[in-house]
């Protein structure tokens, strides 16, 4: 009943998750490890008891070991890794971006639908955070009616010179994709892209801040800003206005202080704390339902739902005009 | 040093005006009381000791006993009162909006420069507002650093029948035409209109809710929601986000109850108790500044320019385009 | 129908209900001023058009055209301005406390019952704080239920050497004292006070902080802290706990920050900002009782329970015993 | 690697740590269950594979493969079963209380420190909240200088009428006894109990709600209100008051609404939920410190500290009077 993991892929996040799979979770044990750094995959892999290294991806999906697969690699090699496990007929978990253009979502999209099976998951977390869940739950039962409208936000304090403009669009704001049509059960039509004054604080290649707004088949309509040099901390912030009334995403918990003429808490400065628990939760419930067959979280189709609307989202950008998103009918196999 | 006070309109904002001038602020007293309902003026006048009653608003402004005047009357009868006004050099307060009309506005502009000294002010009474001010204090004291964007809602439990498209611009997100700009101390260059799946509490010929986008000549970008049956109650919130920080217009106050599984407080369901003490401020501000000759609030130009900024937003709706806000330079006189 | 006042005492309380009589409020003018150091009285005079300096308290009470008493001496010569303004039949508002013990408190309750007419006000102006008022609305309107506890804290950030222990009593608790009997209809009947270690920021002379329990007729348990060198500011809390729920005082409104990690509103810093508004709301409400003749706030019996139960307090603090609080019936004069 | 648990009783708590140990944590299983309910053993046992039931808990603590003792018994049988695992050398997590009486615990502190070694781990869960871990490290960090007061509050909606007077103090308060001397690095040296008036929804053997009023070596002031039918909600609250500023316990992250006239967030209803991730925390804890010989959690010491406590309560509330907490001087052991 323990599910043989190997994992591709021993970046940042690789080994987190391994440390994760290996000794906060339960039900798994990771038996291969590979790294296009054939080095740093046995660095790492000595520190996991019964981990073997393989020399290449591909061998780590094929050995017989192996139940289910994790790839953490860089998004250039996705495409390959998940056609691969599908054909192998073996469980992925694929962190965010599924691939790194739409059509070879697509193609993975076919060939799982091909495969009859459903096999993919794509690590969009904050499924599993446990304030989106409540504020879905609130929506899902009705207490604020239907929705019609979100404002959202994405802060971070502030990021390397390396994060250019493109990247509010298809590392930051891409969690807001994939987790509000999530969240109101909708998809989007089309997209919009404003550039406010920047910020003192961003660099000449960085649009920061900008407006998305998205509206859905439904109607609604959702502005979110992308605020990466907010300077003031990791700051998430979502509601949701339906016909019945307004639910906000709730505040994460902390000490309320009473000192030196405010009365305050604490915003976090980090995005991995804020969403560290939902990280454990997404991928505890993986293992599960890898070891039972039954995937059921972010599918091969959301991942490619994600990658249309955040091209888009940068073309509308680039024009300054509306952006139709469009894709075929979504398969049944999905539903 | 008492101001001798003539009321034009004995409307509903009429009476509550005259009752705030005769016996909650000091330094005024009502001497004259026009309608075109002459009845009506005389059952109201009867109330108002020394209250005389004039058959036109033009006898009214003419009377020698009247040192400033005030105009509560159908928005249509605005533009004739306040030139009269000015033609006889006396203090004219002007419940919104100035005139109904970018050109009569203009007009009324136009005269009080040629008049030479500063003579009108247009009701906008959100400027007097206690939160308003902490908002605008705390921008102008730079502890947000230079404003980038204003996240903004205006919400109505409900409207009556006769309420239609049109009033949620000009009756209704007019206050906050007025006021954003006053708070960031900028001007607008372009309006969109965005209309997202109608309430099904609202009527046929009413959208609701609406978005508008503003964008600044310093580049900032607002969006506003109006909803005018969101149902939970009148919510005013104005979110101004800065380059160091961000801060949000205060919440009214209100008993926190621990009750029924519920940490609460409780949100007001009228606009009138929301806004009350403002109107107290606004009128007893312009009653000191008519007295000493000096006009401050919000002047005949800001009347002007809400009015054109108001038209975009009409423009922008209808035709689902950006539609620009042009008027020519503002004068010196209003520096 | 303008209330014509005389004022004995310039100190800086009595400068400043001289200011709100004179330009802030309506319905009262000031005709008379009085003060021990009579150049004093002679240079605030001057600053209000109108107003005659008496050599004396007593000549201006007994000036015919003083029509009611306002005064904020020093305490000690409370008693006999009160007892003049009774002997005189005119109204008197007196700052607290009504006088400097308990007997001669009840030396003007009996004059006042003698003398067959509600004539002495108290200043104790949180009954006319608009947070207390509706919490004490919440309450009576039994949105919590009967009330069982009453958890309380009167914070000062720091007070002068000459602030020393009978002073967080006298001074200080005394504002809970009132506000508490009047919030839930009740009265004291023992008094308990812990004096936990004192904090390093207060001197040799000044227990601080303390709890002052309280226990009402009705056994409602009343803990009251009083911590007067705490800092962060000055901060009033008062949460009632019923039956049914639980109800909390009000914050004041203040702008919410996002800024360096914090999510803040600001907590003032000094008391009279903080109710600077009920002390307009209690002299004009005292206008209109006053002219009225139909005086209905702190009343004279108010005064001495709250003598009483000072005094209860510090002979607690001083055995570290619980304390009872007698006091003769309640006059049906002041039902 | 794993450590061999042995369980001894199978009702509500013990299903849960079966449940958890067996399913949710890592590091442990469970090789044997024991329970006086022969038949219950063997149907929980069933579901947990490799869990062999004995006849007793001492033959179960006795078995050779078992490493580790968790006691979920009824309290009468704890001071048995933690000897008894003293004797064998095994750590030991014993539900609270450690013992029914606080002799019985000194027996078993005594027994440890001849053992020579920690092994015994007392089920107090709160010091593993993350809300309570939050608080605590704000008093270490310095945030609010030296503590000088503690508000709490530990409020249930309601329970049943076997719930009676003193099992406010034994069952409900012991939480706060332990927790907050664990806060403030402090010991209680008096307590005393007051009793409002009884709410209308409790019954003739339950005195609700209770102030416990407990002080420290340290001269901290400490109230804690009880109240076990309070109606609205499963409640906990703290404040702790120091000398620079205070701190709270965080609010537990809930959806903020809109809706119906208030703004509100929800107060849960059950005790488990609001602590069931502390749970899990502590037990993971406890498995870690097992496993490794290093048990760190709440000690015998604690256990026997919090009964002495809990008896001085009880006396307090009998008598009225101030209670005196005497113990022995911690033993170095216990450093």
């Amino acid at each position: 009943m323990t599910l043989q993991v190997g994992v591709i892929g021993v970046g940042m996040i690789g080994q987190e998750h391994i440390a994760r799979l290996a000794r906060k979770l339960t039900g798994a044990r990771i038996v291969a490890i590979s790294d296009i750094n054939a080095k740093e995959a046995e660095r790492v892999a000595a520190g996991v008891p019964g981990a073997k290294v393989y020399a290449s991806g591909e061998a780590l999906i094929k050995a017989s070991e192996v139940q289910a697969v994790v790839v953490t690699t860089w998004g250039q090699t996705h495409e390959a890794y998940v056609l691969a496990a599908i054909e192998a007929g073996k469980p992925v978990f694929c962190e965010k971006p599924l691939a790194t253009t739409a059509e070879a979502c697509l193609r993975i999209v076919q060939a799982e639908i091909a495969s009859g099976r459903h096999l993919v998951q794509v690590g969009f977390q904050r499924r599993y955070d446990k304030g989106y869940r409540a504020l879905k739950k609130t929506i899902d039962d009705g207490v604020i009616g239907a929705p019609l409208m979100i404002h959202c936000a994405h802060r971070n304090p502030s990021v390397p010179e390396a994060y250019v403009s493109d990247m509010a669009i298809i590392d930051t704001f891409i969690h807001e994709i994939d987790a509000l049509r999530w969240l109101i059960n909708d998809d989007y039509v089309s997209a919009q892209v404003f550039t406010p004054r920047k910020t003192r604080h961003t660099h000449a290649k960085l649009d920061d801040p900008i407006i998305v707004v998205l509206r859905t088949k439904g109607g609604v309509h959702i502005d979110g800003e992308v605020f990466v040099n907010c300077r003031y901390g990791y700051d998430i912030q979502c509601q949701v206005v339906g016909e019945e009334g307004i639910a906000n995403l709730p505040e994460p918990e902390s000490v309320l202080l009473r000192r030196e003429g405010r009365l305050s808490t604490a915003i976090g400065q980090d995005w991995k704390m804020r969403f560290i628990d939902s990280y454990d939760v997404e991928l505890q419930d993986w293992i599960k339902a890898a070891t039972t067959g039954k995937i059921s979280g972010p599918s091969a189709w959301d991942g490619y739902f994600a990658a249309v609307t955040a091209d888009a989202c940068l073309e509308a950008k680039r024009t300054g005009e509306t952006a139709s998103i469009v894709t075929p009918p979504r398969p049944a196999f999905y539903d």
